[in-house]
């Protein structure tokens, strides 16, 4: 098979073969097939598309390129969640020890932050003494211990999505949807839990501006994942402004708990209720019509609590976080209101903006390589809908560092905008599939 | 600027400026800008196509990638043909020495043969002595004197399209109309003649094998040289057969000869007619009613094939070979007759195999290494609409090499249909801009 031929089916608007697909990507990763033939194929694909099957079988070269982790010898039925990245979200934190609570497996690995958006495993090492750092073994051990564990990547999952990430991010060819779908679901598909619900986020703070392009992303996933043999869902969830009111690590983890403990922001509570319901569902551990009220009960009995605490315990963490996380928690040196300038209604928040304000801040990388600050971030007071008052509180900025305080606080104001008359809250939840 | 953004752009949907294409290709020349993202570039503009504006100055940036000569210092009126490759095609041997001996300057460079078709340098070279490298001032003064010469490229022109074509070719983006225009333009307008006449050809035998693409080409070629100040005329002509009846150097060479003694093939003549009646038209050597009149009578008085003989005395070749070409050129070992299996009208010949049979013998190059034989080649007997009978001869191979007979001959036979009922005989000219 001559590679040209692959780029020239591709180009003439012909779907690639599965061995198609395989010698063109296997044959990159092994340095065999050249960048530039590779990239010309990315572009082709960019206008003409993918059909399913074939974004299924660029999918399972991505998956296979790589290691696999084998859940088999963990018991229970394994569940899994993955976000397509938001600011303020923290799901994770709230929906693991729900679903452990009811009896699920969730045995997840979470990524770390970059750019405005943040990662898993930034925010639970922010809890003293929490390693994210686990051998396959005590991974394994705490799982089935405890029915929940977190922890950093460190296998070498789907090499070929780095490579080919890489050369997309500097071709033009990132945005195109079955690129995406292929990229994300090549590293999920590496742990081989029974279920996986998606939280595709689509507005200003996530990668998805737009909601059809997100509804599409959802689809492509879901199918690629059935083709697998997964149970699937997906929540299309709106990323116009942050989930919940905390952006920063410490600060989510407080979030979190808040929310375990029933006093949480309301989007946030909402949003992980219904990915915890999809997973109750699709994993069959309960009626459909009590799923709902099974999440509830685990919240409201402090059962959902305590198996946070145990994960915290299980994995080196001071569990007293869970009781006092106030005390426990590192906490930001200086404390700023950013007060409204205006009087009126939040109109818009623009996400990316704020996220990017607590990335000045140190609560996120610009670049892999940089370390982050588990202490500071932003407090989003108030959110779309609300009514302001000028020199009222709009946000707080919790900073160590007081040169980066003055650019966070420009970059906060100007992603808030102002309308004189009443504006509508958000829907939160667009779609659930 | 971010050579990133250039790609953006084009891919979606808005022209680059003249200074991002700048940035592009010189970049990519001086190896700082990766060719993995040149390819990508490319992709998407298979896609999204150029504007006129965006390929003339494609067309200038390749241009001045490298050298220029300069004809300032000659005098006259210099013209200047370009063929875009076909079978068969012999016409600046007899177009050259008419429009020179009608006061036109013909300073050309040619190029050498490759795959199926053949390149005047070799053709040339064929004619014991005839030396086609000469030093600029050689040139020159040749051209001076005589008011033609034909050399091969030595200079460095248009670096930028060799390194571009390269790429082009095992990234599925030759095909593309823009492209191929400001390739072929990018060296065409290097040497500065005031009249460009293009001979763009279609059918099986041509690159374009679809007329509505040739059209698109000539179309785009005389855009981009008329902005470049050139007086600009294109023919678009048939190649779904051979142009006259030899293919291979020396046959060619005699073929051409005889034309200029008014004993050549029709389509030769006409063809070699219109173009030389566009560059008398365009050089305003005489009224446009009279350019056809002029140039039959340059040919009838003798004085045309006078400018042939001088052309081959002043290269260093046997100028008797004028006179007598078959005593003068090299002749194959063996001639075999190819019968013709049917009884019928000849249907079609693809061009292209007739072009790979005598490419086989050893009349064309397969890879640009190669070496050539001048002496071997086809010569096409019956071409389409011709009546023929069970066993006459179809065409006849001149070979040296007894083993590549057999081979030669298959793809040959290969190449006629044949009909039971009569079949028109095919249009030569199919459009003159």
């Amino acid at each position: 098979m001559r590679i040209y031929d692959v780029i020239l089916k591709k180009r003439d608007g012909y779907p690639n073969t599965k061995e198609e697909i395989k010698a063109l990507i296997d044959g990159y990763v092994k340095g065999e097939v050249p960048d530039y033939q590779v990239s010309a194929w990315l572009m082709a694909i960019f206008f003409n598309h993918m059909t399913d099957e074939e974004r299924s079988n660029l999918t399972e070269v991505i998956l296979n390129s790589g290691e696999r982790i084998d859940l088999s010898s963990i018991k229970g039925i394994k569940v899994d969640k993955h976000s397509t990245g938001g600011v303020g979200d923290k799901v994770t934190l709230v929906l693991g020890p729900i679903v452990a609570s009811l009896g699920l497996t969730f045995a997840k690995l979470s990524g770390r932050g970059l750019g405005h958006t943040g990662g898993t495993v930034d925010k639970l090492e922010s809890i003293p003494g929490f390693r994210t750092t686990l051998e396959k073994d005590e991974f394994f051990s705490i799982v089935n211990d405890i029915g929940i564990a977190v922890a950093g990547q460190t296998a070498n999952i789907a090499p070929a999505d780095k490579k080919l990430y890489a050369l997309r991010d500097v071709t033009a060819t990132v945005d195109e949807i079955s690129l995406i779908a292929s990229s994300i679901m090549g590293k999920k598909l590496a742990v081989d839990s029974d279920v996986i619900v998606l939280d595709v986020k689509t507005g200003s703070g996530a990668f998805m501006k737009k909601l059809e392009d997100a509804k599409a992303l959802a689809i492509a996933m879901l199918d690629i994942g059935k083709r697998h043999g997964r149970k699937m869902s997906a929540v299309v969830s709106d990323m116009n402004q942050p989930l919940g009111n905390m952006v920063g690590n410490a600060l989510e983890v407080k979030e979190a708990i808040e929310t375990l403990k029933g006093k949480g922001p309301d989007d946030l509570f909402e949003l992980t209720v219904a990915i915890a319901e999809r997973m109750v569902i699709l994993s069959e551990i309960g009626k459909p019509e009590k799923a709902r009220e099974m999440i509830h009960d685990t919240i409201k009995s402090g059962k959902a609590l305590k198996k946070l605490k145990a994960l915290v315990e299980a994995q080196g963490g001071n569990p007293e976080v869970v009781d006092d996380p106030e005390r426990i928690l590192p906490s930001a040196r200086y404390k700023f209101e950013v007060k409204s300038p205006y009087e009126g209604f939040v109109e818009s928040i623009d996400a990316q903006e704020i996220g990017i304000s607590a990335m000045i801040l140190g609560a996120g990388r610009e670049k892999k390589e940089d370390g982050i600050d588990p202490a500071v971030g932003v407090e989003v007071l108030k959110k779309v809908g609300d009514r302001v008052q000028r020199g009222e509180p709009l946000a707080v900025i919790y900073a160590n560092d007081i040169n980066k305080y003055e650019t966070a606080e420009r970059r906060l104001l100007g992603a808030y905008r102002f309308s004189k008359t009443a504006v509508q809250k958000l829907k939160l939840i667009h779609e659930i599939f």
